[in-house]
């Protein structure tokens, strides 16, 4: 990216206040930027991370008032005139070509959809589906009697386990693993015997799986994702989860066999959910909570064990207040010990 | 799948109380069932779950007392007849033909056992050695002088750095690394200089390792997985642990370098244990603790940083009842000024 | 490995106590080592480990006044003596010879450097340049225009996305995913619909990534990873973060978007960061913290939420104090209570 500030005031249709010959070179926020950065100011209150700033101009609202050492540009809408201009130098997107690349080895049995693209030493094993127009990444594997739904994005070195079923517009990041066996084992004597894991994971439409997230085939059964849910990279779900449709869940969340999730409920990083529970609709897990119990629809829970909210606030405050009481107790009791010497005298 | 309640009662051996016709196409858990799946209760004590599941059939033991809307299936052993029933009706297992796929890139100095599975765009590299009936999943990496014992299944793109070795009957899921390098580094001037690893990573007979588990070969010597050991997905184990027989480590744990754990120890999901610990067999290490100390043999420790069991339910009883002592304590504090008071006055 | 004690006693200029024919066949930690394993004792207050240590020969310091049932070989420095060792009886070093895998799929507008080696089902695409001598392992994934620089090893089965940026120097553990899509998503009427992540990752010189870890490309603008930085395994970075030189940041952190981290910041094992924060340079975050607020540099922080290492400590100390106070605070109450109706009395 090579523009001037006088390039941009004209892209995002601003009015520039300052060096119309200021370079610049690269996107950032207002506290990532580094010199030559051009960055935005979403919002008035924000405006203090103006002074620490090292970007070179700022996209700001025409009625904010600031000082600012660098360049301005002033913006009916900064946050749409920041897209504007993002869409208008962001590199053109990769697109794969349609066709099968030669190094792509695809068993007879496989049925292709129209204008899929198969890139280079992708595996689609027998009996396995792919749907219109799906983008299968190099290097990836998909199982025997796989079924991959249309407009598909799966990023190179994916693996899908047999049986794995995927809806449509389902986006899967590098390394993704779908439908390994599930962790369950029967011991006999202190030996671990596998249960065999004779189910599959089934993927929702419009779902976005992160890097390196993995989630394992039911036991029997499925282990299912529901439509539009969103999940981060580094993601363990357990053999036979229930997860409803448009959750959001954060990296390196690990949720434990069976359990059942509702709609539109968001769980943060790190959290982990014990087996078998099941979570409410449109609740929220903050981040590192360690879920033990069923959460009811709508709950705010955090800490580990998981409480409520509100729960968790004021067991931290009373915290808080622990060291200091703590010394005021030992005041108490010296002073009671005192007052029963005087009442014993008086008395 | 497609059965009627009347097949599945002849499948398993079992009187039918309800709709032969109905339909039934899935397999579930009673809480995760949806209309038109089977599903079982193993114990009479999970009766409740019967109230809201959605399963259109039920496999329940002979003289269980419930109301139930949709059909049963009343048998003496449910758990039994219910993995008749999935046997019965499971799609067959995968099986990888014997030989060698054109497109895996073999070193010559290979050693190949007998019937071993070689499948496509593996890589195996010079000097190493593969055990009788062992399958190489698709785009799997074999480094330099691995040696893989007999029976195994290393599912596809998995990766074993130079001189891994591996027992017999070890299963190793999508995505597993073994052998990469230890995370050490010695800190000169504020710059961080890598110590050499040159040691290796050796695993057991009948380990299984979950999906983007990565276990670090030793900076010298071994890292060490005991016979029968069960690591679940995304779990890292540091350079130089020796980890016991028949140990289970649920997913996300983070086990630091030169841990010791003996036999039979049970580790929960995102547990993290510091360098250098020894934790004594059969120990169960509970989800999320954070391992600072030596754990003894037969503890359970649970809690960041971790502490015996009881120590923690006993900390914890007395943590619920802050809130309310502080402000008793309040008041206390009120008597005693009164009380003073009254002392001063009546003296 | 096969060596004597007398061997060894020679190889490292030792004076050897003892049986010379005792037979070494490898290397280990004094806790960890197995009968037939050399061992050595940096520093006397490791001294007690001796009295368990199951090593048949250890390496000590001439004046350390020990005793030893096995083969002891006294040196001025047993640490450099023990390097030396490793030295002289380590495997070599795996080299990967230079030169182009006739199974890699290399695009004709790839730009190569001198001696590169591109191993077996290598894939890099249009417009990337790779560095001189820099090693691209089996099954690794270099995305379009992506940059490469010189002397990197990029180990079998790491995946960049397009136009990824990485320095001189860098080594990438096999399964790391550099680029995939920040997790960003605008919620409307319940539905996630995606921000295009259309920025990119920026790695500095000399910077190691361990296996399967994964850093997500910029909304717009990069997320950098600073020169010398070393990363564990199964760490997550997220979006537009920015973080310093020389940084160490171990397994299974998880660092969310736009978060600022300066120069030589420690992050241990299972921390979580939450987005738009700044870390100061030097601090220390310790294992499984919370951040949820900047941190100032130099500071040592620990806990979830996360809190100056001096304030936990003291909270932690007043905790433990907390079960017995409470018995004692009945007392007080009794005592009160008691004295109350003797002062009712008196009075």
């Amino acid at each position: 990216m090579q523009l001037t500030a006088r390039d941009i005031a004209r892209i995002v249709g601003g009015k520039l206040i300052g060096d119309p010959d200021q370079l610049v070179t690269g996107f950032a926020g207002v506290r990532e930027a580094a010199p030559g950065d051009i960055s935005f100011l979403a919002s008035p209150k924000y405006a203090s991370a103006i002074k620490t700033t090292r970007a070179s101009v700022l996209i700001v609202g025409n009625d904010l008032d600031i000082t600012f050492a660098g360049t301005l540009i002033r913006v009916p809408d900064p946050s749409e005139a920041f897209a504007t201009l993002v869409g208008h130098v962001a590199p053109p997107p990769i697109v794969f070509e349609t066709g099968i690349h030669p190094t792509a080895v695809i068993a007879e049995t496989v049925k292709l959809g129209q204008d899929v693209s198969i890139r280079s030493h992708a595996v689609i094993e027998d009996g396995a589906v792919i749907g219109d127009r799906t983008v299968v990444g190099a290097g990836s594997y998909i199982g025997h009697e796989c079924r991959v739904g249309s407009d598909g994005r799966l990023y190179p070195r994916v693996s899908l386990r047999e049986r794995t079923i995927l809806g449509d517009r389902v986006t899967l990041h590098c390394g993704v693993v779908l439908g390994a066996d599930g962790f369950g084992f029967e011991t006999v004597d202190g030996k671990h015997q596998k249960i065999p894991q004779v189910g599959f994971v089934e993927i929702g439409n419009d779902v976005e799986i992160g890097a390196n997230s993995a989630i394992d085939r039911g036991r029997f059964g499925r282990t299912h994702i529901g439509n539009g849910t969103k999940i981060d990279n580094l993601v363990q779900i357990g053999h036979n989860c229930v997860i409803g449709d448009n959750c959001i869940i954060c990296a390196l969340v690990g949720v434990a066999g069976s359990v059942i999730i509702g709609n539109q409920v968001t769980i943060a990083g790190q959290v982990g959910i014990a087996g078998h529970l099941t979570i409410g609709n449109k609740s929220i897990i903050m981040a590192q909570a360690g879920v033990t119990k069923d959460v009811p629809a709508g709950a705010i829970i955090l800490g580990s064990p998981a409480v409520p909210h509100k729960e968790f606030k004021r067991a931290y405050a009373a915290m808080q207040r622990v060291p200091e009481t703590l010394d005021k107790f030992h005041e108490l009791e010296r002073q009671l010990a005192e007052m029963r010497v005087r009442l014993t005298t008086t008395s």
